[in-house]
């Protein structure tokens, strides 16, 4: 509309989660208008990254280099590995401050309906690091999903054999959630899970 | 907290409005998981808009180059010129398409409190470029805020002398606007400017 430079930018914007031709309208002009050196910098931190990253050939998570700073990380826990699917997930974790083990992402969860099978994820290579190393603790934080729990009992299943105690994530009422706003799956899991106060 | 170059990424991220570090995260992640070639031509569009768009010479709107594609096209009325504070504004009245005629941005309104007077916006440039072309209709599209308005009322003082008529966009109910929604001072003005139908 105003000029091709623009129009291309808009259109690139809407590669973003969340942006539509609206709001990457007002992106550009915000930047535009009063944020070009900022601008600048953004773009060549979107180039950096999405050229330089890579993953942790340890646990499959992003990383600048080969080792990410939490495999590297001489003050966790190895006797703790906890299983997600993705580093966002990992992401999620490490936000929540609870977890002071290691991680592996499996890059993604089972799904047969897909095309996903077991050769898809980073399943073998857990198996071979669970057989290699004594690990105490294997925490399935795979999703609350049907996929998500499948997958987590494939691997339990295939993990038996190497590792002692095998574990997977509270499901319940979500801290602050009101029950009438709760669907009634995770009320029936709260209410099977309940516990003494 | 994963890796430096996600986490310098995440925060350029926050430059764009209405981003905070939650939706920079997922939008990083987003891109690195599986739009890597989408986020590098991003990038390079972020980087081409930020130092070659300029402003048009004619009418102070974003352009490629020296003059913008709407003062060049041969098709528009010179006999309409619509004023409009900022770059955005002329991109909202293109969108509705309801007006062919030639723009000019201010840069801004008059607002005293901020220390922004008739010298830090284009309002000479505008009445000598008034002065030396016909124009039939002069119409002052600044915000229905009191700054616009002020400047709005400023400007028809200063062009006076150089255009038969002039004008500003009507006031009253959005389209689609619930009357229960609506604040009382455009009730006020919708009601003093009602029309017969
Ligand atoms: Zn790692
Ligand atoms: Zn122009």
């Amino acid at each position: 509309m105003l000029t091709p430079k623009f129009e291309h930018l808009v259109k690139q914007l809407q590669v973003l989660p969340g942006v539509g031709q609206k709001s990457a309208q007002r992106m550009a002009l915000h930047l535009l208008s009063k944020k070009r050196p900022q601008g600048v910098s953004l773009a060549q931190a979107l180039e950096t990254a999405m050229c330089d990253i890579k993953e942790c050939s340890r646990c499959h998570s992003f990383s600048d280099d080969d080792i990410c700073p939490i495999c590297a990380d001489v003050r966790r826990s190895d006797s703790e590995l906890c299983v997600v699917e993705s580093a966002a997930d990992v992401m999620a974790i490490e936000q929540s401050g609870a977890f002071r083990g290691r991680y592996f992402v499996l890059g993604g969860h089972l799904s047969p309906i897909d095309g996903i099978n077991a050769d898809d994820l980073h399943i073998d290579e857990l198996i071979i690091r669970l057989k290699n190393s004594a690990i105490d603790e294997l925490i399935l934080a795979t999703g609350a999903t049907v996929e998500g729990q499948t997958t987590a009992f494939f691997i339990s299943d295939a993990a038996r054999p190497f590792v002692g105690k095998i574990t997977r994530l509270a499901q319940g009422i979500p801290m602050g959630g009101e029950l009438e706003f709760v669907d009634s799956l995770t009320l029936h899991q709260a209410l099977q899970n309940r516990a003494f106060i």
